[in-house]
């Protein structure tokens, strides 16, 4: 038997099936730095111990999206090792908000298994949780990836494909335990724009372009013990189709997440991950533009203090975002648009 | 009203302005290590808590110039993201050491405003102050940068170019709570040369040269939440008048620094900027060396194990500091400087 | 006399000289989370507390190759600086776990002394000991380098070519105190492959390939503030023998390390260094691919639960791995062998 992984082929998925993914890995002060290294971010919650103080946590969180790296990591020698596409999420929620110290670990289940016509290749669909130490929830989501078979003709047991939610109701939302916002100093915070200046429909140009560097999504995506070889290997890649290294997704949505911090500097915490699409790969060299349109204005039940925001973030690759591109006249993806993502997130409201 | 910031123009300020800056910053160990690894700095005194501690510091104080850099970033979105150029610094003082777990939030007060004759653009004089969270000060200096005017027919309503200070006097200047040399461990420190060893218009080549990349300078100017865009954006940058992106001032600084240690070694702790000058622009490719000149030597009142030496840091692109390389014959600036930087170092006496 | 470093020439060592080398250094969960962003390292032991704590530690220990980087690093002013090659590694042993918050400092003694016939070079033995602030030694090895001389002419008071050790043996690999595998989790480890499955003279190909770029190679290298020239200055390299920087030898054996997860995941500490040499040199933009043997498998005295092996960790640059890549037919170094690499590693044994 090989020691070596080669990873799941389709048929190797069963509905129903568990995963407990490898790699239990503690998230520390040193991964935070790395964050802001990588991304930028200016969220003052994220920033600032003294400003997550002010809003009744005991220390700064870590990125939301850094949780979900880490937990997305762990799922790739799993799931999407002999991946061809990672088509899309749905129904992602973050629970208790991880602190530097937290050691998070990974699990899933196939909930959905569809073989494609050609039957070179299905679709897995996997819900996968990640939880800290102490067994919380930290963030949950579905994904579905289009995964090669090991052999055309193995026979596939049983596929369904899972009824998958439009978006998280207001009501599932988690607003992290002793958060409030009645200290909330939005100078500090960087902008003037609360839950209350916003509109549905409203759609925001963040303006900013930020070129992507080798070393740098190599770098992010070791960091969060990502495996899948094509980010790695210049050697095979530029022998393959692109010939050149492709940028794992979850690089352009923390870019695309930082470049909206100028329209969206209050958007403090991501709460939920409704949907989500990368349109097209990117690569090094590229420069990453951002627009935000906010698709919902949500009250969270019970909550005077904050709101939610539903938005869809659209990140496109050598073009300014102010034109707001998406779709071509013909009604198909914009080929400078490389991720459509629908999150929502936390804001202040006014008193 | 658009939600996104397009920064201050010429116009928008005022004589005494004062500005609180975005975007508080817990500094941690992870910065500290992204430090190193961007700078190699070997200075005992940060690198080594047994170290601080043989000093009588509790810790491994963060390197002051990753300090400036915070404490200058968070002032870039509110003065400078219409510069045209970063002038010069002067005046500038270090306070209180800043330890890992501090938060450091910067205000200003603007002290000059003086239009050029074009009316296209006008000169900016502000006094920054870093202060952790306790409100003690960690940096306190001048900049000045040139920004543009939104409209050239704006009127100014009062000018003034503010008296600055030549040096910062030595019985201004801050020497940590609670540290002496008595102990000092000048083979640990990797340098034989105190103090005493040292004499004004020395000068030292620093011998050692750094290749810039890309990845490298954005990383750093990241992690200080500097957000010029000149520096990451090379879809714009790339039609722009260098066709590359530029690199932050401060990136220099730091190298420049960093090489110094051989031939400075015992120069454990910055206490001031006096003055300083981005003489010429610098790109990824660029390899940065330096050379220093003792301006002046400072007993600092009061102390025998401790004095001061007052140095300029020179630094230059793709040619060896040998030469001391400062004016052309003409007297203009030699093209392959980068810095000419005025500072002002603590360093051991011989008891 | 100049205040830089020049470093010692051959002429310049003793046999028995004492070196204690400068820049005392204090790990930290930053350097933990950079060394997981340069090699994605996936070893749970050292990636999770919760993990560690299982085994029973207090924390998830510092990956050992850090260490050795930061204790080697520490030697380069003092016995390379003026390297030609730097030949080879003995004897190495890892003594207790490096845990973020220790301060390392390394001392050497000069164990060996060999001018070569054309007196222009020497051989340089070193034995060198990490220790941390306590004392206690972290690591502990033997290497040698081919030093310049200053002048040819310069006569070599005693030589000695000391005797080396072949491997460490069992009886003297240290297991860290406390340390105990009966509640191993080899899912989380991400391998089902334990000690008692693997056979001496079984060859593992690692399969992945991972790409260098100049800014990893170069951050690691001033994180360990090795401050070898040839790492960093493309000005001075471009018009060297290689027309680039070349990279520091233990960049290759950590990425090696890190591919060797996939097939060896349970490899979860390395406890000698027993011979290395880097065979030949490596530039940025080559693809690095690993093989490994399984020379001999250890019995622990007095252990049930753990055993060792000793491996052979072969390294190629652009070429996969799977041909077992060592030799040419005429019995030289195979041109794409860059790293062969003689170590030792504890596994859990089956209960």
């Amino acid at each position: 038997m090989s020691k070596t992984n080669s990873g799941n082929f389709f048929e190797d998925f069963r509905l129903g099936q568990e995963i407990r993914h490898a790699t239990p890995r503690t998230v520390t002060e040193g991964d935070v730095a790395l964050y802001t290294a990588l991304y930028g971010s200016r969220f003052a919650f994220t920033s600032s111990a003294e400003f997550a103080r002010s809003l009744g946590l005991a220390q700064a969180p870590v990125d939301d999206l850094a949780a979900f790296h880490v937990v997305f990591g762990k799922t790739v020698p799993d799931v999407s090792l002999n991946a061809v596409a990672n088509l899309g999420y749905a129904g992602g929620r973050f629970g208790v908000p991880v602190m530097a110290g937290d050691t998070l670990t990974t699990n899933s289940v196939v909930i959905g298994l569809k073989e494609n016509s050609n039957r070179q290749t299905g679709v897995v669909y996997v819900r996968s949780t990640g939880t800290n130490q102490t067994g919380e929830m930290v963030v949950d989501y579905v994904r579905w990836v289009m995964v090669r078979k090991r052999d055309a003709a193995a026979a596939i047991a049983e596929e369904k494909v899972p009824d998958l939610p439009g978006s998280v109701a207001a009501a599932d939302l988690v607003v992290p335990a002793g958060l409030h916002a009645a200290r909330y100093d939005a100078v500090l915070a960087g902008s003037p724009h609360l839950w209350d200046d916003y509109a549905a429909g409203e759609r925001i140009d963040h303006v900013d372009g930020t070129t992507i560097e080798e070393a740098e999504h190599m770098m992010a995506t070791r960091l969060w013990q990502n495996t899948a070889k094509v980010h790695f290997n210049q050697h095979t890649e530029g022998q393959g189709r692109f010939g050149r290294r492709l940028i794992y997704g979850g690089h352009i949505i923390s870019i695309a997440r930082a470049l909206s911090f100028n329209g969206l500097g209050n958007a403090f915490k991501i709460a939920a991950i409704n949907g989500g699409r990368h349109v097209n790969p990117t690569f090094a060299g590229d420069t990453i533009y951002a627009w935000s349109e906010v698709l919902e204005k949500l009250e969270i039940p019970g909550r005077g203090d904050i709101g939610a925001l539903r938005l869809r973030l659209v990140a496109l690759k050598n073009q300014p975002a102010g034109a707001f591109t998406l779709k071509t006249p013909e009604g198909k993806d914009d080929p400078a648009v490389v991720l459509d993502f629908d999150y929502t997130v936390l804001m202040p409201r006014r008193a």
